[in-house]
């Protein structure tokens, strides 16, 4: 896999044929769409950055920023002249926005998203996309449990792994321009199709989001420990669960609605495997927890090995009085 | 409460009337056990810290690091002459020590713990504490996911709790000691019945612990999905179940043994939630969704005000190629 990626912090000078867009129009501007522009213009990717979000206030923050040249309410102004659109909203909200803005997209433009399900993706905004203009949905695998324009930056794409799922038929010519577009925003980029990615995301991303959001409300509503004594004692365990739990509820909403059946398959093996254990608990059986617990070591060490997160202890969260306390 | 604090980094000289305890025994030296060394001798707490471990590797390691001055293979000569012995060994561990130390201990003698499961302590130790030692069951809810005596340092327990939990009619002089102890260690102290404890942590660490022990082999044994993938695109959430799940699998088989009524309570509880939010699912029911996930945002909201996590995304997760790959 080639991998072009430009140092942090240089700006890379603009080739002599120019950047690679001439326009970008970033649909939504939260952290995802926020931390794009952030990265074009580290990599000198972009002629003009500009945004639509619905808000006054989005546009503002955004403007103030730098991130976007022109903020519009209206998607269908944003999308002209540019080359390459980017839908950065909630996965529920794209096929809305298809179809309002696919008469309005220009020949040859590639039109492209960051959902989290890709099948739904192609279900609602594939129909509106007209002939001539590249429809490559994608998806990085990047992000924080903070939200909006002022919660991006320019390193969230770095080594983290950006899938793209072109539908039969892609043009490839373009597929490897958005391809390389990723990249140069830090990226790693893989191909799948629509389907398995949801179920690769299903188990990576949907089903732990889900339990996270569980368990902060099992215990949340327990009578006998109270939330106060749950605050202060959940570092040991609990509060790793709480940071994915702090995730935008409408994105996440949208994502199980629209990956119902991956999900409802992943969590019935995460129950049924769940019940295994809780008989083993019940009955005694330490041989088994103990297998279990041992096997389940070795991914962690593959996903540090593979630069998918820190070996740093408590993911290199600050320790001591002096850094605590915010 | 009161706290009395040291300063990171900054020996404090020992008091005129000597260090709180002549000589401390440090009865297993792992991670838990060369913390409370680091963070002893960082107070100045004690005139001698010595320790007991089985392997001579660890012994050599210990001595070595500084954390103990003498190292016994036999935990009954590391007891003698020590005024405070704390057990730092797996829950499953702790009744068989007791036995064997127990006609050693010198009366007046502090005898505490740092297990993560309580109602077994008292049940397991308990029988063997001699008359007039003090016997103050402890456990600090601190941690990472690495082990071993070169995993300790000393801000490990800064401002995390440490729960104890005296028996019935325990000497109220000794409590406050053993409290004064772990202030000083860098924690603070909460005083709480056996019981009690362990329905709080089962919510708040060891069902949080099962869950990603669980998930991260859900993820495993898929037939659809690769090891590979589920690696590659870990940064999705699932990478934050897998540091809890890369914790020592000895000490959390005795955990899941040794506090089953609580862990199995709390286990019907989650999968009852999770059955909820699995139906409102497969019925297209975003409206509970959303409302369910909202919620759950206000309790990480909490703990982050508590001083309990980081507010820094990402847990400050280092971000950016150059920090990523180790």
């Amino acid at each position: 896999m080639s991998k072009s990626r430009s140092k942090i912090g240089q700006k890379k000078t603009v080739a002599p044929v120019g950047p690679m867009f001439k326009r970008i129009a970033l649909i939504g501007i939260g952290l995802i769409g926020s931390s794009i522009s952030h990265a074009a213009r580290r990599a000198g990717l972009a002629g003009e950055i500009v945004g639509a979000a619905k808000t006054e206030a989005t546009r503002a923050t955004a403007i103030k920023l730098g991130l976007i040249a022109k903020g519009y309410a209206d998607a269908r102004e944003a999308v002209r002249g540019a080359d390459l659109v980017i839908l950065c909203v909630p996965v529920g909200a794209c096929g809305k926005i298809a179809a309002e803005i696919g008469p309005h997209l220009e020949p040859g433009t590639i039109l492209t998203d960051v959902g989290s399900v890709k099948g739904a993706i192609v279900r609602d905004v594939g129909p509106h996309v007209p002939a001539g203009v590249h429809f490559i949905p994608g998806h990085p695998i990047a992000g924080t449990e903070h939200s909006g324009p002022e919660a991006g930056f320019a390193e969230l794409y770095d080594n983290r792994w950006c899938i793209l799922t072109p539908l039969p038929g892609a043009d490839a010519v373009h597929v490897t321009r958005l391809r390389t577009f990723w990249e140069k925003l830090g990226s790693n980029v893989e191909i799948m199709d629509a389907d398995h990615h949801d179920l690769v995301l299903g188990i990576t991303s949907h089903v732990p989001h889900l339990i996270a959001f569980n368990i902060v409300n099992t215990a949340a509503h327990l009578e006998r420990v109270t939330d106060s004594e749950v605050i202060k004692f959940s570092a040991g365990g609990f509060r790793d669960f709480t940071r994915i739990a702090a995730s935008d509820p409408t994105m996440w909403r949208d994502v199980f609605l629209n990956n119902r059946e991956a999900v409802l398959e992943m969590l019935g093996r995460f129950t049924e495997d769940l019940i295994h254990l809780q008989r083993a608990i019940r009955y005694g059986d330490g041989d088994t927890l103990f297998d279990l617990f041992t096997e389940a070591r070795s991914i962690r060490r593959g996903i540090i090995k593979a630069g998918q997160d820190t070996a740093a202890p408590d993911f290199g969260r600050p320790h001591g009085a002096q850094t605590e306390k915010k």
